[in-house]
């Protein structure tokens, strides 16, 4: 088999960046061409050192006006395009022909929301291409497996979204939490605020601190309540809360939610509840459910497409402690695209994600 | 009026350096001792290199079993002592004659619960003085001013409880939460977790990293529960969860409550929850009630005895998310026991501690 | 005696902030306007939270093409003006005439090089006043305390220059180490490459890294060779070595230089060297020569207008190292600006600044 | 073929837990046991969270004594020994008779230095095993390369010496630099202090901070002045500073020497020492000479076992500034024993280790 001609548009941000890095190893892939709207026709890696030697690659001009004409001669010199830029700009450009030619894997938000008004109320911004969501699948592997292979335009889950839905799927699944009452408490790296040089995101700014920020307004709320809504089977409404935390990488997840209590009214116990985790997840390749009483930690998922899950149980409250980790860049971006790709292209689903996570 | 004459035992920790800091620079305060048991017979400023040529003072050795018997001696040469160490140590050696002598502000949880039976289920170990928990005043200046002058035992409040308690206390006091939906999230520096060679507590191993620590079972829980018990008059139950992230200082509480409607059914407003906040707090030398929008971040209050509060209503869920951020060593430790001395003494609250905060 | 009335310009950058937040607790200063560009007509406190109730002022429009002017109606309102503004501005609006009404503490590099052509070469820009070079007075308090009080222009020195010069004056003065062999080897924090919107400086393109930069080309360079050249009676060149850590705050040198052998042949001993800078700085209030052995460490000076020396002698190779470690906003630029002040307005040097090191 | 069988001593610091990454991924590598005494009988996932579901490894007791015996059995098991354990355990083990058993790749010192008595000088203890050191190989595989394969006990270069050496050797292999002049200037991140439970490499006492240490003392010294004193075909003596900056990972070296004036006395230009590093290493897989003007950076070689190198001349002073960036955990430590392990089984050099630099 030949290899997957694959391009990126946005590779210059630092998901557009790790793309590239798992493309350039990945045993089933060619890059034919990156794009960046800021540093066109510069070398990639006089951008991110890390490649040099690595990747010879010159970013294309990218901008999202020039991409509406431009987007389908680069079509038609490879497979599957990733698009990690900001949000309308996808949507600005992809049309039902483009799809007809080429895979499109969207890293923005454009086709996560199935409903256009939910999306143009949270992203303050007209949709382009409200035609498309419907046939747009959401890529969150390990929930909606099998739409993924017949997909044509993937929208690929943000990095709190991952973390969050995941973390409490098993339980909102099977009824053992009262979804109403679901509160979802998460922290994030520096990375996830992009790579764009604002005063906000200077290390001096940001070092040294941590805040909450989009506080009962952020974006990802939406696509979380849509989500888990259809593993209840009904509109929830969560309350979403992001921090900011001095790191490079990493989603933190500490979601909260009151137990639903069994027919005889006790309590279901945490055992009760961590075999529910077993049961979703031990077939999981890139989940892993912590043993008892072991917290996620960020570290321990760095630059890795795994999420770590556990719960507890606080019968003094009545309630469960739901907690995820996750690598933003990765699992939240870059490694579950390709991870999402490899299903779309019908490549063993780990291929040229399976790293261990880094540590130190 | 002659100089007040202070002695600080566990003062290599922390918590008791940045006390013994606070009081160098104090204007009515001489400290005659400060005691270590790692360090006895060292220099201050060889242990604390930021100390040298400002504090000449050597450590005696605080062993609490010496201490048993030493601390009468010590007290007949000080007006106060400050204990900044491990849980039941100040209780094994403080007595009914020892506080004829001398006051004492003790920074471990010793005397903070009322119920002896509630202190040993979640610090698992015998109280040494339950006789004089009764008369001991639990030191958060907002709350508690009027009792801390006659305090002879003073219990200075724990950081995370201190951040926690008064970014809940004034919707807790009018009512206008429901306390039993009270779910307190809070994030610290790593400071907090003390000076030991412990491995957790390598920079490797917290460097770059979050995770979420002592779920459903931290100490700090039954503190909160307590204050904010007798806020509403009655008992109520939080659920509570500390994590850890990487810096150095800082308190960062997310709290979360369902609003109590209005008669007329509606959910009290952002601007009427604001108010509260301001009618409690304006007065408060060291609390701050940031404008409307604006998230307390602990960066802002590092170095310094501030608070930083602030509220958000969320009306698709009816609830409300409060938002604290103290600097855990200052505000959460010491500058909160210099500002009980100072009342203690008859002195002005922001006497030695109305230092702003350090930026960045 | 009446408060000083002191105006900055710049006031929005990392130095700028540092200096508000210092006068604004100096017992005999009142701030009397702020200037920013950026931030015109915006509160201080809306963009450094820590100063919110502590400093209420707000930003008066600084752009340098409008201070030319504006400028003179601003001295008749204060007695010091402090330009914390980028290289240049401060020539362009500093005249004879305006010294006549005010004293002007600058921080930026315009005045601190009596040789013009040479400001010009390593600037890259056209020196804008250099009639007024010549009665500019150069603010490094230790080495030219006396000319200080007769100051109308103070160029207050550099942060990697006050660190260099200072750790090595004492032994270049006194003849000990070959000038010629001088290499300067020294890391910064982030918050010495200013505040502005830089890609370059966004806290995941600093953080877990090192680099060195400006290799051979730095700028403070020339001010390093030309105060040291005073001291040691002649041109010197230095090789001088700037690198960025990943740190808030912090300047720490090394520098290299090889001993001059006594008339026996034999090398000063290291007891020898460090009793020079025992004569040297013993009786300064701000410089600490540490004990044998202790090498300085910028966490020991942070916040403080401490500067921390020492050095070893190497016999297998003839060579001395000698350290030095002082915080970059504060003696390398805020607290230094405020310690000339005091000399030029007949205060006790230490006042407003005396505060100890912040740790950790 | 059947892959290599290896065993680990000393798996539970940061270089042994990297090695059992790198080896779990190795496609021709199977790991056999692994051993620490700290955590004898346990999971090395519960150690390592990173490696939970992809290691499933107990670690045996290595304690050194009882390694005196078991290592033969040990060594019945395996190919190959990697010791990543203090100084002089490898020493007081290793036996010619173990080495005709087993190839063992050791990461201390012990048989780095050919002379047994400037290993006791520096390094403070007996060597025990001093009849192998002769046949030991150094393992700087770049400059080294022909003598491995045949190697039985190969000797693991030091990291700051690995960065030090290949940063300084083409222009002292080449008589351009006058070796005399050599001083080395290097930082290192925090992983490099190793795993133990000390005061000193606490969060807290690390963060935001700078500082020299092992002034004119440091361990490594003897090392870079024998690898370099073969390169020049003489005895050298240099000065080395290392520093802790707080990060993770990385070595960071700048260089000083006084260049070489050609025969028609001018200086060699850049161009022409860029040409010598050029003509050494554009062959080396692992080694990337950087475009002119671009200094290594630690972030760009992270997680990698690329070592990036430049120089830059500085005319005014006649001296050459070397810099070099390496990753201390990976071509300072695990990733290098990889690389010559391969060399050692002839696999290719860099099977399992040519991973990109992860970025941020």
């Amino acid at each position: 088999m030949s290899k997957i001609r694959a391009g990126i548009i946005g590779a210059t941000g630092y998901a557009g960046a790790e793309i590239i890095k798992l493309l350039a190893f990945h045993p089933e892939v060619e890059i034919v061409f990156v794009g960046s709207r800021s540093y066109a026709d510069q070398k990639l890696a006089s951008i991110f050192g890390n490649l040099y030697e690595i990747v010879d690659l010159t970013c294309i001009d990218d901008d999202t006006e020039r991409m509406k004409e431009e987007i389908y001669r680069l079509a038609d010199q490879v497979d599957v395009i990733f698009t990690a830029t900001p949000q309308g700009a996808c949507a600005s450009f992809v049309t039902k022909e483009l799809l007809e030619k080429v895979k499109v894997i969207d890293l923005s938000a454009d086709f996560r929301l199935k409903d256009v008004a939910v999306y143009e109320h949270w992203y303050k911004i007209e949709h382009k291409a409200p035609e498309l969501i419907e046939n747009a699948v959401y890529g969150l592997v390990e929930v909606n497996r099998e739409k993924i292979p017949q997909a044509r335009l993937l929208a690929n889950p943000g990095c709190y979204t991952t973390c969050s839905i995941l973390t409490a799927y098993p339980l909102v699944k099977e009824g053992l939490i009262d979804p109403d009452t679901l509160i979802v408490d998460a922290l994030s790296g520096v990375s996830g605020a992009g790579r764009g040089g604002k005063v906000a995101n200077l290390y001096c700014e940001v070092n040294e601190s941590a805040k909450a920020y989009g506080v009962a307004t952020h974006r990802h709320t939406p696509e979380i309540e849509e989500q888990l809504g259809y593993a209840c089977g009904r509109e929830i409404t969560v309350t979403f809360t992001p921090h900011l935390a001095p790191m490079n990488r990493g989603i933190l997840v500490t979601a909260y939610a009151s137990l639903v209590r069994k027919s005889d009214g006790t309590l279901p116990s945490g055992e009760e509840l961590r075999s529910v985790y077993s049961r979703y997840y031990d077939k999981e390749r890139f989940i892993r459910v912590l043993p008892d009483g072991v917290c996620p930690e960020t570290r321990f998922v760095e630059g890795s497409n795994y999420l770590d899950v556990n719960c507890k149980v606080d019968p003094r409250t009545g309630r469960v402690i739901m907690m995820g980790a996750l690598d933003n860049l990765m699992k939240g971006a870059a490694s579950q695209a390709v991870q999402n790709m490899n299903l779309m292209f019908g490549l063993p689903e780990e291929t040229g994600i399976s790293m261990a996570p880094v540590l130190p």
